[in-house]
């Protein structure tokens, strides 16, 4: 089996136009008519991205939500997308045509076309969403490789609530040690991922680098941290966990370490000189987003975790890796 | 199991905005800074659009070949794509990713990016590609729906070679049956489908509807008819046959009805003006293209079939219908 790291090496030297950002970034971005168009393609595959039984309208928001996502972290605004169905059981594909009009509505992003195939009998399906967006036109478009020693990290939102959500939906958690308003929420944050375009639009201008958190902070921190040849340096403490994650995990060492490793956040990481701080609250604020300094970007490589100014030992699972 | 038909119907009620062209032509067009940009997106599925035992180069060559196929009949130039790959088998991979550096070079359309994902085990895979195109500038993006009583219909190259060629390496026709030269050509045509989108951008200005014949001429005739609420009167007799589709099949009755229902042409088909044939002609030969005027566009609806001048009765099935 072709492991995804040696194919993705393959593809890099094909993808050689520098619109592909050497395939380093989330999207490709192309100038056409004096605008950058930001593109981005994610795919889902049943019973690897989803399960079977999750309700077919959450599968189709997620969809839309993780594209969205990426346009997000490249400060993009949404101009439509395109979607390729595998066509299965009527009630199923009609239930997921509800959620991907609920989602394409919810982040105004048209859906502009596309593709419908029917899959061999039995065959786990598949599907592919490709988004549009149309990047910042006064400033670059922020790509993760941007890091500068001696910028402040950010996260937006709030860390590990999907997978406390997916742990709570897939049984890990035992209902007795979660209220049932903190599940339903939770699971929510995992079903329904929410990212915000308009937040990644107005941060834009005053980031270094900016990338979305889908694999788990940890992970994409380190991506970050390799692409910028930077270390970046993440405080446990400082990351912001929500009410229901405190209420259920508590926030000790160990629940911050499961926050900060676990995938599905779609929240934004983001790194931006420190005299920037006031001016990135108040973007944030007037968009009624959390913003939270997590770290600092210094020289040297890799990425370093501190907990109340202790180091701590990076854990072995940083987060989904593929 | 949802009907493509019921389920394309259900999409078109979601995919409400302009640039969707109400889901009836085989791309979207949006205006960004000044420019149109065309869009489509296609998927292949193991053992539905190619066989398990198809050579991975050709299957790759063919999704990216479908997509430019599109863009031509937009008149658009490529301008990029982006490709989701399910992984498989490390030899297979290395061979598909051979067959896309190699369209993408013949086509001239960069990989921009895209997403890897891994299938369960044993599960048929499925290939998304969505390509981009700059459209005519100084002319409306040619639709499907544009043909106009009076006009002439034309088609590019020569029609049904693609279907032969299938039925020589499938087996259906008998090696004895056809000299080895030309099954080599009609199974390169099956399998190396080569649209022209410098053909499609010079005809632009010239046409009222164009699209691009995927499923059978007949069936893609009709369906242009219908979208220009126009009858379409198509000459068996005018469409045109290669030297190997003659010598294999010869060019009876017969064998140009099974010419016109077959399907992969991913040639042109389009309607313009009687005056304008001699400048059709020229910027085609320019370019070292064939076309042909096939058939006229009259009032009425639906699809007329003459050879001879004698009507000939449309058969049950016009092509690949899904």
């Amino acid at each position: 089996m072709t492991s995804e790291f040696a194919f993705i090496e393959a593809l890099r030297a094909i993808a050689t136009d520098p619109a592909a950002r050497g395939l380093d970034d989330d999207a490709a971005v192309i100038e056409i008519g004096g605008e950058r168009l930001v593109l981005t393609m994610d795919t889902m595959v049943d019973s690897v991205h989803f399960l079977p039984d999750d309700p077919p309208a959450d599968v189709a928001w997620k969809l839309v939500a993780v594209n969205v996502s990426d346009l997000a972290a490249k400060g993009a605004e949404p101009l439509g997308c395109l979607f390729s169905h595998a066509l299965g059981e009527d009630g199923w594909d009609t239930a997921f045509l509800a959620g991907l009009k609920a989602a394409a509505e919810h982040f105004a992003i048209p859906l502009l076309g596309g593709d419908t195939v029917r899959m061999p009998e039995g065959a786990p399906r598949s599907f592919s969403l490709t988004a549009l967006g149309r990047g910042p036109r006064d400033c670059p478009v922020p790509s993760r490789s941007g890091a500068q020693p001696g910028d402040r990290v950010w996260v937006s939102g709030t860390i590990g609530d999907s997978g406390l959500g997916l742990a709570v939906l897939n049984g890990t958690l035992k209902s007795d040690a979660v209220v049932p308003e903190h599940a339903r929420w939770l699971g929510e944050r995992y079903r329904r991922p929410a990212p915000v375009p308009a937040l990644g639009m107005a941060l834009a201008s005053m980031v270094n680098a900016m990338m979305d958190i889908s694999d788990g902070l940890l992970v994409d921190a380190r991506r970050m941290a390799d692409a910028s040849a930077a270390r970046i340096v993440l405080g446990l403490e400082s990351v912001p966990l929500s009410r229901a994650l405190r209420e259920t995990s508590g926030q000790d060492r160990a629940a911050r370490l499961a926050a900060v490793t676990a995938g599905d956040d779609y929240c934004l990481l983001f790194t931006a000189p420190p005299e920037r701080t006031a001016r990135i609250r108040e973007l944030a604020a007037g968009l009624g987003c959390e913003v939270n300094a997590v770290g600092i970007v210094v020289k040297g490589d890799g990425l370093t975790l501190m907990h109340d100014d202790q180091p701590v030992p990076l854990p072995d699972r940083l987060g989904y890796q593929h």
